[in-house]
C-alpha cells in the first residue's frame, strides 16, 4: 500500500530536525512539494537543502506542484479557506495517483509543525473522506516558530500554572482575549499588535528564526511597536518575504 | 566562561531528539539530573539513556540532585512555586559552583521543551539576577507532549484560523475559557475534564507520549470521561506515575 508521510521539519534552522523525521526522510521515494505564495523559491530551496542534507545512500524524486490559489471573491474567511482546501484535495489526491507507485513512500515536509497552522493534514482528511486513493499515513512533529521564538529569546512561553493562547493576526485584529497573561500571534502580516492598547505589554517579537537573517526584538509594546514594523517592512523589501512571530506578555509575567 | 545548555530532550520518544540538541550533547561535560516527584526513576533512566545513546566518543559525568521539596504550608501557588524556585536556584548555583570548572559546559535535559511548563529557565534567571555565578547559557527546543498528542491521533490543533488555548488542570478546574474552540491541558493530575459540563465537546488524551507504554483514547468527551479516569488510574497504579494531556475540541471544528 502507497505512504504518504506528513514531515514536520522545524522552523528555520535545518538543525531544529529531528531523528524521528531524519528516519523518514530516509525511506521516501518521492518528496511533494507545495509552496505557496512570496517566501516560494526560497522555501523550496530549503527543503531541497534538508533533503540533501540528510537523506543519505539512497535516490528520490521530487515533485513540485503549483498551488491553487484561492477564491478571492468569496468573503467569508473559513468558508474561501474550506473550499480552497477541497480543491487542493483534488489537485494533491492526483499527483499521488500519478507520481507514487502502490509500494512507494511519499512525503509532504511541513514546515514547524504539521498540527500548527498548517492545512496538509486537513487536506490529506479530505482525500480520505473521498475514498479513492488507498493509503497509510503518518504524521511526524517538528519544532514550531513559537518555540524558536521561546528559545532565542530565552523566555518561558506560560507564567507559572497560568495558561497560554495562540493565536492569529486576524483574530487579534479582532479583539485581544483578556483571559491569558501571554498570547502568542501567528500568521500576522498586518503588524496587529498595533491594534492592541495595553500599555502595559512587552512584546518579544522574532523574523526568519533559526535561519541566517534572523532578527529578534523586545521590550515594551507602546515603545518598540513602530520600530518592528519598520524593520518588518525593510526586510521584507529586502528579502521579498518575511515569517515572524511573537508573544505579547505582561509584565509581572515575564521572563 | 562556563557554559549551561538547557536541552529539550521532546517527550518521550528518544527519536523526538533534535540534530541541534545532539550536538549541544555532545559538547557537555556534566550533565545536571534534578527529577523529582513519582516518575523520577523512570526519567533518570530515560535521560540516561539519551545520554549513551547519543554521546559519542566523549567522557561526561552525570550528577544527580534531590530538588527541594515545596512548601505545603504556604497556600497561594504561585508563592509556593515562586519560593520553591527561589530555594532551587540556591540548590542549583551551588551544585553548578562545585560540579564545573570555569572552561566547562553543563546541561539540563529538560522533558518536552524548555519553554513550557517547565521550572529550569526561571531557575536560571534566578541564579543570574543573584548574580555570584558567571556562565553563558543557551535554551535549546524540544518537541513537546502536546505535539506529539497531535502527531499520534492525526489531529490539527487549531480550527482553520482559530485560536488555541493551552491550560492546566488547576486553570480548567476553575473554569474552561468560552473563547476557544480548542483547549490542550496539560499538568492535570484530577482529571479536571470531569468538571467541564458541555456536552458537545470532544476529547483527544494521551499517556505516555511517544513511549512504548503509549495509550491514545478519543471520543465524546461525555461518553468516555469516565473510560480515561479508569485507564488513567490503572495505568497509574502498574506503573507507579503516569503523564498525560489532552485536546479538548469543539465538534464542529474536529480533525
Amino acid at each position: 500500500m502507497r505512504k504518504l508521510y506528513l514531515i514536520g521539519i522545524g522552523a528555520g534552522n535545518p538543525e531544529y530536525i529531528t531523528v524521528q523525521a531524519i528516519k523518514a526522510l530516509n525511506v521516501v521515494d518521492v518528496f511533494f512539494f507545495m509552496d505557496k505564495g512570496e517566501a516560494k523559491q526560497d522555501l523550496v530551496t530549503l527543503r531541497k537543502e534538508i533533503c540533501e542534507r540528510y537523506v543519505e545512500n539512497r535516490s528520490y524524486r521530487v515533485v513540485e506542484v503549483d498551488d491553487p490559489v484561492r477564491d478571492p471573491t468569496i468573503s467569508d474567511y473559513t468558508t474561501r479557506v474550506e473550499l480552497w482546501h477541497r480543491q487542493r484535495a483534488l489537485v494533491y489526491e492526483e499527483m499521488v495517483a500519478k507520481e507514487l507507485e502502490e509500494d512507494q513512500c511519499g512525503a509532504f515536509l511541513v514546515w514547524g509543525d504539521p498540527s500548527l497552522y498548517d492545512s496538509t493534514l486537513r487536506i490529506i482528511e479530505h482525500i480520505t473522506a473521498r475514498g479513492r486513493l488507498c493509503f497509510e499515513f503518518e504524521v511526524i512533529p517538528g519544532i514550531t516558530s513559537i518555540q524558536a521564538l521561546a528559545a532565542r529569546h530565552k523566555i518561558t512561553l506560560n507564567g507559572i500554572g497560568e495558561s497560554i493562547v495562540i493565536t492569529t493576526g486576524r483574530q487579534l485584529s479582532a479583539g485581544l482575549s483578556g483571559a491569558a497573561a501571554r498570547t502568542i500571534v501567528m500568521l500576522d502580516g498586518q503588524c496587529s499588535f498595533n491594534n492592541v492598547l495595553d500599555e502595559e505589554l512587552d512584546i518579544f517579537w522574532g523574523a526568519y528564526l533559526g535561519m541566517g537573517e534572523e532578527i529578534l526584538l523586545s521590550g515594551k509594546l507602546s515603545e518598540i511597536a513602530s520600530r518592528i514594523e519598520e524593520v518588518r517592512h525593510e526586510r521584507r523589501q529586502r528579502n521579498g518575504w518575511i515569517m515572524d512571530t511573537y508573544l505579547l506578555s505582561k509584565p509581572s509575567e515575564a521572563g
